[in-house]
C-alpha cells in the first residue's frame, strides 16, 4: 500500500513542482477558508479521538493538546494563510557564474520532492506541515499518532478536496490511515519515493526514526540548553536571562536546563538566582560548590548534566574558567542553543567560536531559537543535526538546489 | 576500539576547528613534502598490497588503480598543495541581520566535526580525502578497502607524524587497521562521534552504507546520465556532445549511458551518431524505432533503461515529445547529470525546470559535472542526493553553519 502512496506522492510532486506561486497561494487560501467553513466536521472527528483518549485514561495535559476547538481551528487556518503570504523560494537561481569555457553555471532552488512527516499527538501539525511543504512545492506523506487519527484524516480529507477543486493533485497531501509501527518503519525505508523524513515529537520518536530510517532524516530538536554566567557577567542581566530561559515556558526545547557559573561569581550569583527561581518553584540540583552556597540546592548526579528536564528543574555546575565551561557544554549539550552572559569581548568571541550548537548566543535568552523569532515567518522544526539545515528551519530548509548549466555546444577535452 | 578512535577524532576536531588557516596551510604543505620525501617507504608498503592482489588474481585494471609509483605519489602531493592554496571557508559569517528587538543574527560557517570516509581500492583517496577534511577543520576516520591496507596505513602514518611535528593532533587522521565488514558497520553507527559519512566507490558500497548507516550519509554518485536530442537540435552539435559524453572517458559517473531522441529527427540523427560511435566500438541497444533505423542496433530490454553501463554501451530511446523525454529521464535516471540539445528556447527552459537531477545542461556534455570543471578547485565526490549538498562537492560541502546571535540582555516576552 505504501508503494502506491509513494508513487502517487512522487507524481503529485512533479505537478506541484511546476505550479506557479500564485496558484499555490490561491490553493492555500482556499484550504484556510475550508478549514474554518468545515470546523464542525473537524470538531466531530476530533471528538472521537478525545473520547478514545479519555477512555484510555490519557493525562489531561495531553488530552488538551489533542483537543480542537473552533478557536484552535481558526488559528490553524490563520497559520495556513500566513504561509500563503510568505515569499516563495522556489525557482530562484543563485550565483550564476561564467566559466572560462563559456558555460554559465548557477544553482536553481527546487523542491525536495516528497517529504515524510512522522509526528505525535497534536492534530494541528497536519495542516501546518502540509502548508509549509505545499508552499515549497513538495508533496507530503503524513504519519501522525494513532491518538489523533480521526482528526488527522478529516483535516487531510478537507485539504485534499480543496486541492481537487483547484485542479491540483489531491495526493499532494496523504495522511496514512494505518498508524502501526510496521507501516511507519516501511515509510522510513521508502527511499524510492520519499526524499526526506522529518520527525516531530519527543526524543523517543526522533531516535526511533534516526535508528530505523534509510531515507535521509532531518533530526529535530531535543534541547539540553545551557546558560553560562562568566566571571565578567552583569549579574542582573544574567539573572534576567536565566530566569527567562528557564521559566518563560517550561517543556520547550529551547528552555534552559542547566546553568554553568564561573566560581568567581558563584557566591553572589547562585544566591541571587536561587531566590528568583524559588518564586516559580524551580527545583535546583547543583555540584558540591553550588550546594555549599544555597542549602536548598540538591546534589546533582552525573545523569543530571545530560538531562533535558522539560520541567521545573535546573542543574547548576560551577567552573574555574571559560574553557572548562565550554568543555562541559560541548560534552553534555544536545547541540541546540547555548548562551554566555559576559562583558568580556574575548570570552564572547571564544564562546561563539568554540561552542558546538545550532545557535550560540551572547547576552540573550536561549528562548529566541525559533523560526518566527529569527524572522523566517514559519517553522517546520529546529534542526540539531549538522547536515542540510541547522537551527530553526523555515521554508528554505524544505528546498534543495540543482545546478543549471547553459552551454552552446561545449564538450570536454 | 572504534569508541576510542571516535573519541580521539572528536577531540582532534575541537583543536583543529579553532586552528588558524595559516597553520593549517603550513601543515598541508609539510604533508605534501613528506609524502614525496618518503615515496620509497610508501612504494614499499604498496608493493605488499600489489603482491597480495596479484596472488589473489585481481584484474589487471584494478591492480593498476592500486599501484603507486613515484609519479603518482608526486601527483598526490601536488593535490595536497593545491588544497592548501584554496580559500578557507571556515569562520565566514553569512547574512548577519538585525532583528527588531536588537538581536543580531548571522550564520557562521564551521566544520562538520568528524567525517568518516568509506572507500575502495585507490590509496590516493587517503591523502586526497584527508587534505579536504583537514582544510575545512574536520577530523577524518578513513576506512579503505583491505586491498590497499598497507598503502593506506603507511600514508596515514606519514601524515600523522607531520601533524605531530606541527603541534597538531595526529588523530586528525585515523586509518582503520581493521577492514572487516563488522567494523565498517560499527563506524556507520557511531553517531556519538561521527557527524557524517561519505562513501566513495561503486553502487554496491554506496547502497550498503545507505542501508546500514544511522550516521547521516552524503550519497555520492552513480550516474545513469542521458542526452536528449530535441526535434529542434543542431544535429552536428548533438553528435559532438553525445560522442564526447559517451566516449571521452568510459567508466566514469558523468558519462552518457542513454540517448533519447525525438522521433522527428531520429532517422538522420541515429544514423549519424551510430556511424560516429562505431569508430570507438560502442555497442548500441535501442527501442523498436531505433533498431529499425540502423540494423546493427540491438534490441534494448526494460533493464537497459535503468542501467549505468560504465562501459562501451549506449542505450537509445525514441520519443514523440519533450514531455515524454522528460518523463522517461525522470523515471530511469539516477539524479546525476542530464543534457538537452536544442535550439528551442521554451524547450531549454522546460528541461532545466522539470528534469530532476543534480546537474541539468543545455547544449553541453554531461562530462562537465566535476568539482574542478565547476571551478571549486577540489572535489570530495558528486552528491546525487538532495540534502545538504547536490552535485559536485568542493570544500563548502564539508562545512556546516551555526547561528551566532549577539544580544545585549534580550529576554523573550
Amino acid at each position: 500500500m505504501l508503494e502506491t502512496i509513494g508513487a502517487q506522492a512522487k507524481e503529485a510532486a512533479f505537478v506541484l513542482g511546476k505550479t506557479a506561486t500564485v496558484k499555490k497561494n490561491e490553493a492555500l487560501s482556499a484550504v484556510a477558508d475550508a478549514l474554518v467553513a468545515k470546523a464542525d466536521t473537524i470538531i466531530a472527528a476530533n471528538e472521537i479521538d478525545v473520547q478514545h483518549a479519555l477512555e484510555a485514561g490519557m493525562k489531561s495535559s495531553l488530552v488538551d493538546r489533542l483537543k480542537l476547538t473552533k478557536e484552535r481551528i481558526e488559528a490553524m487556518a490563520l497559520g495556513v494563510k500566513q504561509v500563503a503570504e510568505l515569499d516563495d523560494p522556489i525557482g530562484e537561481v543563485i550565483g550564476m557564474k561564467l566559466r572560462p569555457n563559456g558555460l554559465k553555471i548557477g544553482q536553481m532552488r527546487v523542491p525536495l520532492g516528497v517529504i515524510g512527516i512522522i509526528y505525535e499527538s497534536r492534530p494541528n501539525v497536519t495542516a501546518d506541515a502540509f502548508s509549509l511543504c505545499f508552499k515549497t512545492g513538495n508533496a507530503v506523506i503524513l504519519r501522525g499518532g494513532s491518538d489523533a487519527i480521526h482528526s488527522n484524516l478529516c483535516i487531510g480529507e478537507i485539504i485534499g478536496q480543496v486541492l481537487e477543486e483547484q485542479d491540483l493533485p489531491k495526493t499532494c497531501i496523504q495522511v496514512l490511515k494505518d498508524t502501526s509501527r510496521e507501516t511507519a518503519t516501511e515509510l522510513m525505508r521508502l527511499n524510492r519515493y520519499v526524499d526526506v523524513l522529518i520527525p516531530r515529537g519527543g526524543a523517543g520518536l526522533i531516535q526511533s526514526v534516526v535508528q530505523n530510517a534509510t531515507v535521509p532524516v532531518i533530526e529535530t530538536g531535543t534541547g539540553n540548553c545551557h546558560v553560562y554566567v562568566d566571571d565578567s557577567a552583569d549579574l542582573d542581566m544574567a539573572c534576567d536571562i536565566v530566569f527567562n530561559a528557564k521559566t518563560q515556558r517550561l517543556g520547550v526545547c529551547n528552555a534552559c536546563e542547566s546553568l554553568v557559573v564561573h566560581k568567581a561569581v558563584a557566591q553572589p550569583f547562585i544566591k541571587k538566582i536561587a531566590e528568583r527561581l524559588q518564586t516559580k518553584g524551580i527545583e535546583l540540583r547543583g555540584d558540591e560548590e553550588a550546594c555549599s552556597i544555597v542549602e536548598t540546592i540538591l546534589p546533582a548526579t552525573e545523569e543530571d548534566w545530560g538531562t533535558e528536564y522539560l520541567d521545573a528543574i535546573l542543574s547548576i555546575k560551577t567552573v574555574s574558567s571559560i574553557d572548562e565551561a565550554i568543555a562541559h557544554i560541548n560534552r553534555y549539550n544536545t547541540k541546540h542553543s547555548e548562551t554566555i552572559v559576559t562583558k568580556d569581548y574575548n570570552h564572547s568571541e571564544q564562546f561563539l567560536k568554540e561552542v558546538d550548537a545550532a545557535c550560540v548566543y551572547v547576552n540573550a535568552s536561549t528562548r529566541f531559537t525559533d523560526g518566527f523569532e529569527f524572522g523566517f515567518g514559519a517553522e517546520i522544526g529546529i534542526s540539531t543535526q549538522k547536515l542540510h539545515a541547522r537551527g530553526p528551519m523555515g521554508l528554505l530548509a524544505l528546498t534543495t538546489t540543482k545546478y543549471v548549466i547553459y552551454g552552446d555546444g561545449q564538450i570536454r577535452e
